[in-house]
């Protein structure tokens, strides 16, 4: 039985690298505008490359614009220890959002380097490129794993007209190397959990064993517009009150499968939306997630039990169509074992915890062995310029990321 | 006891009158679009004017564009007996809506005429201009009544800008005489339902015995913005998902005062309206309906049970605001009486109903004594170009006006 060393990173070092990185496209409230491919995110890939270079790495960079900072092993044909996440923000982002992985990764690389240690296993730090989705749809490690094709990001085109492409190449991200192409040991991912379940259970580490499954709904109600004083109640075909009665369900069937399916009504429109009018056709739409297949089809068997309950009422039609539907994610067992026994034995206390939110690690995982852990965020608040993190939570995460990926670094080679 | 004659009115020249009159501003899906003065609405008042005079009719104009036209009375000296409506339309309105309560007065001075009947009395046939408030907010009728200071509905200004009064002036509907100024022995007005009482049960006349009270409220419900995924749903504070408990609860508030308590949300916006984000904000509007000041207030507390029901799950805050409120009216029962005689003797069967949307006479019921009389449309519908009514009907409903406007005009000076 091997027992691979346990790393303290410098609690210090990690918060000022986050603070360093923040003032590239920091906002007045605090938050950090730095959308993908911009001249800030070109400025932030640059600085991450400065210090990873000055790290001992050596960087390579993929055709879809995906960073690899490689930190060498003793031996250079094994596939690499690897952990990384995205600096593009949301245009109203917080400084830890994809940040947090980027630079754990690196502090983990210092933190070796301090510790004078050599790795079997090459060490990659990746910076994944536009995770976001908010100015080009598809993101960097979707094309790595081979869930978009490459020429489909090509033409991705941001709200103003430029192709990503085009962006790529004019802000000198766009590489050489295959995206895809590079094997990976494993696949770790740090991150803000961008909820609130650390928080409220007091605990700084969350071993993420998986992702939701998600399935989204379009629903349209058709009823019959009508005067609102001169028809009576019984003869009304309302299309918002049937709405808000289905509306309301939802809420009912995400509480009934506790504690992480939800069920959202986000977007809801009204038309004619006149006063003294009765709608006559309201859209809206639902968002539907749970941990585990059998959980999205439960909760996807309310919803049609919702809908045929309002449809017997016969006032109105309702047209309930899937948008997108994505299956759930576990993440690799044996990491996820590595993460809960690198948490122990660098003594953080963690619990297990699911990503109801998408990642590149949940994209990855379909190519590559991969796990995430989570750090708690004040509120479960994210996607916000008021997004925050503890400096000693950070640490902790990263603490258990050093640890875990030493251990795999220098595992034994027969070892799963 | 006097007994007065009954008079019947000539079904094809009301119709056809109708069908000249539906010309002007013709639609192609058969409704008319002849908003408050425009060249359409100067070409209508033109041709009823024409009509009017050729029916021997003396025309005045008051100073916010309703045209008075007089059938002399033996005694000029004393108050008119009149009725009347109004011949702007909504912009995809109908044939009846408006143009019915004009017309119908047309054919009883034209009956009158071909009866060779003298009234002891004047019979005034009123034009009331701009009821539909869908270019300029306050109607002529409004202002007759006082409930609007002359100054105010001139300085409305249209979607483009236009003044009120300027726009009067460019059509030539800007009269001399003082809005009110003229005093009336008894105000009729016939109109089509818009609703679908009368068509429901097989019946061609209803007998206006009032309007309802309506008070219309603005809320907002404040939760707090989420993720989707992330947010457990016993931790969320979904705005939208308590307006939907609230939206459906009005259709409850309003099902509990049959038959003609009625309570519609129909206009509801949500903030941020994005698929993935819990709503933070939801505003709606609340339009109460009711006979009798009683059901207002009975259906006002119920809606304030059904808010302090939604604050005390402790999730959102919510602003109920009153944004505006008028009392029922109850017609002069005297003339409500009146049209129920005649009704009874011409052999129209008739029914009592209440008029749920406002009108003319509704405005004018607060300065003189006023009734109404309402005969069926198809399926109730109205505001539409498809609205649509049957020759008899409008002629039965014609009859009623012409025999109580006689009653009326030739009853003794003492008799109230």
């Amino acid at each position: 039985m091997h027992e691979s060393p346990t790393i303290k990173t410098d609690v210090s070092r990690l918060w000022q690298t986050h603070e360093d990185m923040a003032r590239i496209g920091a906002t007045e409230k605090g938050g950090v505008n730095r959308q993908a491919l911009t001249v800030e995110d070109a400025e932030a890939r640059a600085l991450f490359i400065d210090w990873a270079t000055a790290a001992g790495c050596a960087i390579d960079t993929d055709a879809v614009g995906n960073i690899f900072a490689r930190r060498v092993g003793r031996d250079p044909n094994l596939p690499a220890v690897a952990t990384g996440s995205h600096l593009d923000t949301q245009p109203t982002g917080g400084k830890y959002d994809g940040a947090y992985g980027v630079l754990a990764g690196l502090e983990v690389v210092r933190a070796l380097n301090d510790a004078g240690i050599e790795t079997e296993r090459p060490i990659d730090v990746i910076v994944w490129c536009n995770e976001e989705g908010t100015r080009f749809a598809h993101a960097g490690s979707s094309v790595f794993a081979g869930k978009t094709p490459l020429a489909t990001a090509y033409d991705d085109v941001d709200p103003a007209g430029i192709r990503f492409e085009d962006a790529l190449v004019e802000i000198g991200a766009k590489g050489g190397s295959r995206p895809g192409a590079r094997a990976f040991d494993s696949v770790f991912e740090t991150h803000i959990e961008q909820g609130p379940l650390l928080e409220a259970a007091g605990l700084p580490i969350g071993i993420v064993t998986g992702a939701r499954g998600q399935t989204r709904f379009e629903v349209t109600v058709t009823g019959e517009e009508g005067h609102a004083g001169t028809m009576p109640m019984t003869m009304r075909r309302d299309a918002l009150t049937a709405a808000a009665r289905l509306t309301a369900q939802m809420e009912e069937i995400g509480l009934r499968y506790p504690p992480q399916g939800v069920c959202t009504v986000g977007a809801l429109s009204v038309y004619p939306n006149s006063r003294n009018v009765i709608p006559g056709t309201v859209s809206f739409s639902i968002d539907l997630r749970h941990p585990t297949a059998e959980g999205i089809a439960a909760m996807t068997a309310d919803i049609e039990v919702a809908m045929a309950d309002e449809r017997g009422r016969g006032r109105v039609d309702i047209d309930c169509a899937v948008l997108d539907s994505e299956a759930p994610v576990s993440f690799n067992p044996i990491l996820v074992d590595v993460l809960r026994n690198s948490a122990a034995r660098v003594g953080h206390p963690a619990m297990d915890i699911f990503s109801m939110a998408g990642h590149d690690a949940v994209y990855v995982s379909e190519l590559q062995p991969t796990a995430m852990i989570f750090v708690p965020c004040a509120g479960g608040l994210s996607h916000n310029e008021l997004e925050a993190a503890t400096a000693e939570d950070l640490a902790k995460g990263a603490d258990v990321l050093a640890t875990a990926m030493l251990a795999r670094a220098n595992r034994p080679r027969d070892d799963q």
